[in-house]
């Protein structure tokens, strides 16, 4: 069956979309400024389950995808709409409220307006669609599609976190005060993500393309080789896990595969020419591997065994 | 049990969210122009049913929706999002790309661009979240809030043809080719609104406040006139009633009803100084009342007697 990506490739294709595609879409705004713009629906049961989480942690979860996107073009955001549909039993408990609470409070962190939205009801099952829109500087919105071979490519922070968290999840593992903290942390990585703060530094400091690890770091790497014409080779020990997992008693080869196949930590990938890395943002920033010219070829490097890595999105909740 | 305009109203206060209650958001673009967007949420067996309408129909229906609150606020639509849920069921069908279909034409006869969305899928049900944005001079938005006592209230064209659709759908008749004309012409304003075209014509001829009829006459005029702080009175003999209702034999009350409180004729509702109405648009639009200086009271003259009209939404598919 059709996947959502070759639905949109196939429109896109079909109608002549030029400004779909990206993180974000990039339209003139005024004589300093593009406007970037993202919209991001989560259904109910397809990429949360309400038994797992909590009304605050979704209501900020809801925003944080969608600034996300807006951090992954380098952009800084300004507003955003939020349309949610909520079914009956959800209306006569306090849900809707708290919900919004956790968006709203989020919203302010960032010093966001939140400028309008939809309420509707649903038959079932909860919805929600996410707008974010946010200001860069014209013409240097960082797209997918800059990347050159010889960059190295880059992530913003550890990985794996939010597809551990979905394990304990699924383990059985829910949300409380009393439960041992790294296991708090894991969760909270799945449940109440945060968009990364660097979007904007990581323009000024010439990221060349850029993509928010929402699908998972093979998937988007893929993404981001297929938009730029390039391939990747990456090390596989250069991966930065998230510690926390360490709990998790697994093997290195498991951890490795959240690590790379799991999606939702909302890091950022990156490419920029290294020297541009100021030696103090070394320990943030974490390469991993470096562009090259074979379009679409993304080679792991592990153990010095080089393999070609096929892109796997983790099937999140 | 609360209603969406109770939640809406309770986080507005709570959170002070001053962009947010009228068609649109109005938000400062450059120097020349403020930027509108709306967003609206459409939900199966909520506000439409698939067994009594067509992919096309709907994917021009969510657009138009949209469109027609852009149209109200005076502004010219520019650019568009759509996020979208499919079940299962319908990946299957051609029924997404139909629905793009529909919502492409619509877009292309308003010389609006597509620049992004999402494509989500859902358990059981459709959703669609539509939103649109344009542009209006600075400071020149029709906002809800602008009418003045001695304005005259005005529609755009007649009224209750869209509810007198769901009458027929729900007398089990479905759109075909081989139906009645009239059956058509009802049916389709139902399944396949347009939006208002004169929504710019009417800013620049002075309207001082505007809403779009989507929800009722007797509900929007309620809106606007809680917005202006002002009341209305009107005349029933007034209010133009689409023609085709005729076909249903409804009773003269019935078809009244239906142009009060029938939702989603997508016509404009608005108030101006009636001498600002050049002689040539007077059949365009029509008078109906007068703006009063008694906030919140609605008054309904039928047959020379006067009633306090009840803001009365039409529960619509």
């Amino acid at each position: 069956m059709r996947s959502e990506f070759e639905f949109i490739k196939r429109i896109k294709d079909t109608y002549g979309l030029g400004a779909v595609g990206d993180d974000c879409a990039v339209l003139p705004k005024d004589a300093e400024f593009d406007m970037v713009v993202t919209a991001d629906m989560l259904v109910e049961d397809i990429d949360f389950r309400l038994e797992w989480t909590r009304a605050k942690f979704l209501g900020q979860k809801a925003l944080a995808v969608s600034l996300s996107d807006v951090a992954a073009m380098g952009a800084e955001p300004k507003w955003a709409m939020l349309s949610i549909g909520v079914p009956e039993r959800l209306w006569k408990s306090g849900f809707p409220d708290e919900f919004f609470d956790g968006y709203y409070r989020l919203s302010a962190k960032f010093s966001i307006e939140i400028v309008g939205g939809d309420v509707s009801r649903t038959t079932e099952k909860l919805v929600v669609d996410s707008i974010v829109a946010g200001d860069v500087p014209k013409g240097r919105a960082v797209l997918r599609s800059g990347a050159k071979p010889g960059d190295g490519i880059f992530v913003t922070g550890p990985l794996g976190g939010a597809a551990a968290g979905l394990v304990l999840l699924e383990r059985g593992r829910r949300y409380s005060s009393t439960i041992p903290s790294w296991q708090k942390t894991l969760l909270l990585k799945q449940l109440q993500p945060l968009p990364s703060p660097f979007g904007v530094e990581l323009r000024k400091m010439g990221a060349t393309a850029m993509i928010d690890l929402s699908d998972g770091l093979s998937s988007d790497l893929a993404h981001l080789c297929e938009a730029s014409r390039v391939g990747a080779r990456i090390s596989l020990e250069n991966i930065p896990i998230e510690r926390k997992i360490s709990g998790l008693k697994l093997t290195d080869d498991e951890k490795f595969r959240l690590a790379l196949s799991g999606g939702e930590d909302f890091e950022l990938l990156f490419t920029i020419d290294p020297k541009k890395i100021p030696d103090d943002r070394n320990a943030q920033f974490h390469r991993i591997g470096t562009v090259t010219a074979n379009p679409g070829i993304i080679e792991l490097i592990a153990q010095d065994e080089t393999t070609i890595l096929e892109p796997k999105g983790y099937r999140h909740f």
